[in-house]
């Protein structure tokens, strides 16, 4: 049997990366009471790297809309593999989305709605969070976006 | 009837801005729990952006200051619109403090201290908070300080 | 009579540096529910600011891992401000690192690692938290490292 936005992410098929496993002495989420803390999520599917580069230079704000909507996958992702079944969410509450920018790159917003259309297209209203997008230096691996999210479930 | 905090904002004569309303499949502020994350807010009075620039190059630490004191105005507005009374505002917890840097430029907390003078002016000690201030290389339209906050209510 | 924290910090010869005072309007740590929010702490001990500069630049990696050592030793001692006993923790939730980056520096991960090895350390399973690792422009007094924390606590 599979739940109500499982059914949903099939009927969009849309299709989620495996929660990639620690690499050291932090984990990939973190649960303190109703609310799951994730780690910063990358533009990574399934271990390889995607969308490295500058956003604004080597990376276009199309191709970095594309890069935060994979970060969301992984957040989704997480977010199953910490409460089980999806249909616990009861509202994406953050989105704290890091663009590696260029000096004269100040469109982090456009790039972040690659995360925020995902989180509304897969939970409806309980999607809609608050957000901050913020122009970097640099990311893990050279990676032009990394978002970490706060979640709270039922 | 007025309530404390509005009646001391109008003693000090302070104004708060409009809450700006979503412009994407994101909103101004989410609550969960007790508590209410507000989207990151920049220095922007009703829909225009002030304090555009990189600071210690084209802004001075005291223009920035005055950016971090309407970004502070802009987060109080959220916070009213979503929980309706100021005076149900028990804690200012953390303020997250984003400077638009110049690579020399070191004195991201005299920048928030213009939101971190203005909450406690507003709500005394419950205005006390947790603060990070960081030195980034680009905000959203350019702005040179962006802030978002958790706040908790009764 | 000491906890079993302490005991630990003792055995492990673990130091803690003093949990630094306030100098604005803004605390070093806010306690809401049964969460401590942690101000950005960074590579000071007890006063003096060390491992200033550029990672990848001015900075080894090994060094700024030494540093985020630092900050999280700056943010148990805050933590145990806090909570008074640092038995009460129930769990190290989230880790923000901010590292002072050169432009081609994309080790991140490498040096907030000083810190999640040092959560562990000393809180054992309790320590593992999730993280994100952002390379920024700069940081307060020029520091390589700022992290800030959220804790839980019973």
């Amino acid at each position: 049997m599979t739940g109500r936005i499982e059914a949903r992410l099939a009927e969009l098929k849309i299709e989620l990366p495996q929660a990639a496993a620690p690499v050291a002495n932090y984990v990939p989420f973190a649960v303190s009471g109703n609310q799951v803390h994730t780690a910063g999520q990358v533009s990574r599917w399934n271990g390889e790297f995607l969308h490295v580069g500058t956003v604004g230079k080597d990376v276009s704000v199309e191709e970095a809309y594309k890069a935060a909507r994979i970060c969301g996958l992984n957040i989704i992702a997480q977010v199953q593999a910490a409460v089980g079944d999806l249909d616990r969410v009861r509202r994406c509450v953050k989105l704290n989305v890091f663009v590696r920018s260029d000096e004269h790159f100040a469109e982090q917003p456009k790039v972040a709605n690659g995360a925020s259309d995902l989180m509304v297209e897969v939970f409806g209203d309980a999607g809609r969070h608050a957000r901050s997008a913020i122009g970097v230096k640099q990311l893990p691996f050279g990676v032009s976006v990394e978002i970490d999210a706060v979640f709270e479930f039922a």
